[in-house]
């Protein structure tokens, strides 16, 4: 508990295990808030928090989903990030070196995406009221002037993308799950997103909409992109890139690929007129190798997706009501 | 834990708890970030969570501290806040009355403040994985031209003035905990300082250092100004104003009133020079009325707050090892 109080063990704690963590991406002066230079007026913001469990799962850990989840979340407006905030809610009793491990991949992560953390929190609350550590980050970009990337841009005739594969991360957090513990070679996909995004922005300005389909996965994205822009969504569902395994544990599970969070993917509405442009630019970048063309948006059905079968036949897809997958993110 | 899944339960306690109670101060659109326009390149960012039991107290609630907590953070750089995110963490079988009130209470004081909140997340965990419920909050601000703000301003000669009395917060937060309850008139300080540091900036930019002296009180923040900006603090212990109730109390709690938590309450670093004007307008602002001079900076001990003590002895003040008041804020 002598670590939350804000007295010497707060600031130990601050400078002999986050500030080596976060290494030349952490903060450079001990102030209560950041001071940043911005080279446009227009800024994105965005926050995340993080209870992800286990912490450590293959291919990557809270710490990597903490930044890659945030970075992700400005990229989705078209902006370059700039700076991340931490804030930590500790349980007390929590291994020191499990938050140093954690801070580790946080600060890696953060130097891998080039986004530096700036500033932070740290709180401890006691035994049994958290479970081991949860996260929050927040997020600050830059919009480039131009960039217009919103729900509300979506167009009837564009085209749908996905980056790759779907429904990687959700499995692989659910494989070390205690007493649902499964043997599979996936790791989360797991990745920052903006160097794909600018990539794509290179190529053209109509990518109309951006999203990255976490929680609730791609159905629970296209739902809401269906409903916040009143346009109807048509999907081939054979199209959707579902790797085997992923397909294996949800048939094992009995999920719905399509329900299982990612977190290094995203889905675009882009004019049909740069679709092949931009998807062959995607597909040189090494987040977006397989991205693929999955459906078209349609003023047939306002506010619903609809997925046309491998038979042929159609079906509505459904945001989902609750919780599938408690604590994925 | 539905609620938490990214589904259609999630989608229904945005839009019809959430958006309704932070009002016109709640975000325009639902994408995953927001897109805000500043005047300026110079951007303040910070962030803190917010664990403080019981979530009620007398003067305010965790949903003020939310707000006025990142509010003064950015204020603590001379920024003008400009847009808040929140990010909730909430324990599986909490009352929706519950967080309905602490969302009214956050959005009734983002308006107060007039700081909207933005963007936003909300995760659910498992009984006995939280507390009830958690809040982050992030802010973005801008800093105006030739403001200047930072611990390492702080100069030799500089008079130290607190913007009024202190211990307030933590002793009203005490008040009503459990197995402590005692009767007190005492209300928590909580409030938003930039509308008083903007008014201390119109009068003189002569202010080189501001800090809210929030967990570990006054002692904690004098104590962490000197090792980061290398400068001694001589104080005059009789000039710290400390109500007749906060003094009673902490003697009742064998706590040193220098080491409470307060939410509405500065500490400025101020050029001799500016400061009886300084002074001035902060007596005249609603949340400086007490303002007074607590003490100067010196080259005598570097690093090292000293205290001068009603019957003229002087001793040292010591950053708080630890935890004295376990989930104040």
């Amino acid at each position: 508990m002598g670590h939350g109080g804000g007295g010497q063990l707060s600031a130990d704690l601050v400078e002999h295990l986050f500030l080596p963590a976060f290494g030349s991406m952490g903060p450079t002066d001990l102030a209560d808030a950041a001071d940043l230079t911005l080279g446009t007026g227009r800024v994105a913001f965005s926050t995340d928090s993080y209870v992800v469990r286990p912490l450590f799962f293959p291919g990557g850990s809270i710490g990597d989903l903490a930044v890659n989840g945030t970075v992700n979340d400005l990229a989705m407006r078209g902006a370059r990030p700039v700076a991340l905030s931490v804030g930590f809610i500790l349980e007390e009793g929590l291994l020191l070196s499990t938050l140093g491990r954690v801070a580790d991949a946080l600060g890696r992560a953060a130097c891998r995406a080039g986004v530096p953390v700036v500033t932070g929190d740290t709180k401890v609350v006691g035994v049994g009221q958290a479970d081991g550590l949860y996260v929050n980050t927040a997020g600050v970009g830059e919009i480039p002037d131009g960039v217009d990337i919103r729900p509300g841009r979506a167009t009837v005739g564009d085209v749908v993308v996905v980056s790759g594969p779907i429904g990687q991360h959700g499995v692989a957090v659910l494989s070390q799950r205690e007493g649902l513990e499964f043997g599979t070679d996936l790791r989360s996909d797991s990745a920052p997103l903006h160097g794909l995004v600018a990539r794509m922005l290179e190529v053209s300005n109509d990518i109309h909409v951006l999203r990255d389909p976490t929680r609730g996965g791609l159905a629970s994205s296209l739902c809401e992109l269906a409903t916040a822009a009143g346009v109807g969504v048509e999907l081939e569902e054979r199209a959707v890139p579902v790797p085997a395994e992923v397909a294996a544990a949800c048939s094992f599970l009995g999920l719905d690929p399509m329900h299982v969070a990612n977190e290094g993917r995203l889905v675009a509405f882009i004019a049909p007129d740069a679709v092949e442009d931009v998807l062959v630019a995607m597909q040189e970048h090494e987040h977006g190798r397989e991205a693929q063309v999955i459906g078209r948006i349609t003023d047939a059905h306002p506010g619903i997706v609809v997925a046309r079968t491998r038979l042929g036949a159609s079906r509505v897809v459904e945001l989902p009501l609750g919780e599938q997958l408690p604590r994925i993110c």
